[in-house]
């Protein structure tokens, strides 16, 4: 095979009360990519359309995670070039920097006969996250490589899970285009929290999961509340509590803040609920005076796909 | 129906990173009970054998369990009789009031045809545990009347789920016959945690939840950790990391402190394994001078039964 177009999802990170350790893969928004293999050994980026970003494989984020493939397969000295489409904004919340590692990982290995697995293509991914932000997080890159809900249990050792996905469940996204910085997030949160905080939420991160399993939508709507990150981070984004309380009432099961923002998600069984939440969403975000897109899709299961 | 004998499990509250949200129930130790409908309105306890309890049912916890219970019931002047057969030691820390509490109401449900769920009849059996620590905490209740594993999401407002339980999971128990307080174990815990080891617990409950739907004893095993817990109350244990270290040694997935202590407990696969770690805990308490007791049982799916 000598090129391999795929989709990258949009990943949402910090489910709720699942905060650094779940995440979830989208089908809408999401990057296309093109990658091909090319005769002068090394990595390439030849062009990225709809965003301004390096095309030094070394600065960009899908170039050093396919560097670090490279650097596993027998053959390290085979050419690759990598053209990016890219749908998910930069700096949006929903794992824009995951979407490109996740993606040009996955197609190279779809290139090369798929010589890794899943998690290894993880681990490569990880290394565009530490480009991107400083920290090899894996909360995006694991859903967008595997798809679904994925739990990162553990970064020493990396231990990741996926969970169950239930049939019908669908997500409702709107990212104020604000900008929020993720260092700026991580900075205003407590480094100590109560232990009754504490114990709320991983029953919480107990029940959601269990609710997943049970595709009990009334236990996931209950388990999805975040009384540690969610409060202090709340007041970076125009209208959080309108927008929670109001596509609750819409039909929405629940949801928060995604990653460190500015998007926020909300969670629903059905599309019918889901394009509710997304109708809600627009009412109160069109008065602000903000510019926003609102996105609407079914938990995607499968991860990056070839297309 | 006139009266029946039913057996009441103890149970495992506090199952490592599940501190105060996830129990399981046992088949061994356990207690029995005989309920019986008697001729005069009220409750009597007509007899407790093999420990020294109260007898007045106002102040014990199978009698104020039954009395909450018949508060509710269309006719509240009815007479039952409570007669224990204790086996679970008192002060073990494997669910001894829960056990009486748990087995009197689920007995009298049946006496009265089943008027009342079985989360009904956790709420019941908290006011037992209410007169036993002074809070109705649910963690031993809910496995001890529902089975399995079950996870405490809640109690504002009352929110508890019975978690996958798999197939061939079995514990081991030893119960070092010194006194804990649980007043004195829970004083000693921190009233903050750090952020970071709040996230490493809610990754190991998530973790477990999702181990115990995937039947996935590895992912049991590597979830089997408390790091905010354990390390503050082990020292009230004796040779307790010897205890964990070796058991697991042994070819335990991993275990901790059952509820406040003393007991300790030791998930296994398969009933072999949990022989073996049982044994290893035999060797380690031998020589300590200090009395034990040393429990096996599969995983109790069933709660209360009728015998």
């Amino acid at each position: 095979m000598d090129a391999i177009k795929v989709f990258a999802p949009g990943t949402v990170a910090n489910v709720a009360c699942g905060f650094d350790v779940i995440g979830l893969a989208m089908d809408a928004p999401g990057d296309e990519m093109i990658l091909r293999r090319t005769d002068k050994p090394g990595i390439t980026i030849s062009a990225i359309h709809g965003a301004n970003l390096p095309t030094d494989p070394l600065q960009n984020v899908a170039g050093v995670a396919v560097q670090a493939l490279l650097q596993k397969y027998a053959n390290p000295d085979i050419g690759i070039d990598i053209e990016i489409f890219k749908n998910i904004h930069p700096g949006s919340g929903i794992g824009s920097s995951a979407a490109s590692s996740a993606g040009a990982v996955v197609g190279v290995n779809h290139l090369l006969g798929q010589p890794f697995t899943p998690k290894q293509l993880v681990r490569f991914a990880m290394e565009g996250e530490r480009l991107a932000s400083g920290a090899a997080h894996a909360d995006n890159v694991a859903p967008a490589v595997m798809g679904g809900f994925t739990l990162v249990r553990s970064y020493k050792p990396l231990d990741i899970t996926s969970l169950h996905t239930p049939a019908d469940l669908w997500v409702s996204v709107i990212h104020p285009q604000i900008e929020v910085k993720t260092s700026d997030a991580r900075e205003i949160l407590k480094q100590k929290v109560l232990m009754t905080d504490a114990i709320r939420q991983w029953g919480n991160v107990g029940a959601l999961v269990a609710g997943l399993y049970q595709e009990n939508y009334d236990l996931i709507s209950r388990a999805l509340e975040d009384v540690i990150v969610e409060p202090v981070r709340a007041i970076l984004i125009p209208a959080f509590y309108a927008l929670k309380t109001k596509c609750k009432d819409a039909g929405a099961l629940g949801g928060g803040i995604s990653g460190s923002g500015p998007s926020v998600f909300m969670l629903s069984k059905g599309e019918e609920n889901a394009r509710k939440v997304a109708a809600m969403m627009d009412t109160i975000y069109a008065p602000l005076g903000v510019d926003y897109k609102i996105y609407v899709s079914k938990i995607n299961t499968q991860g990056v796909k070839v297309i």
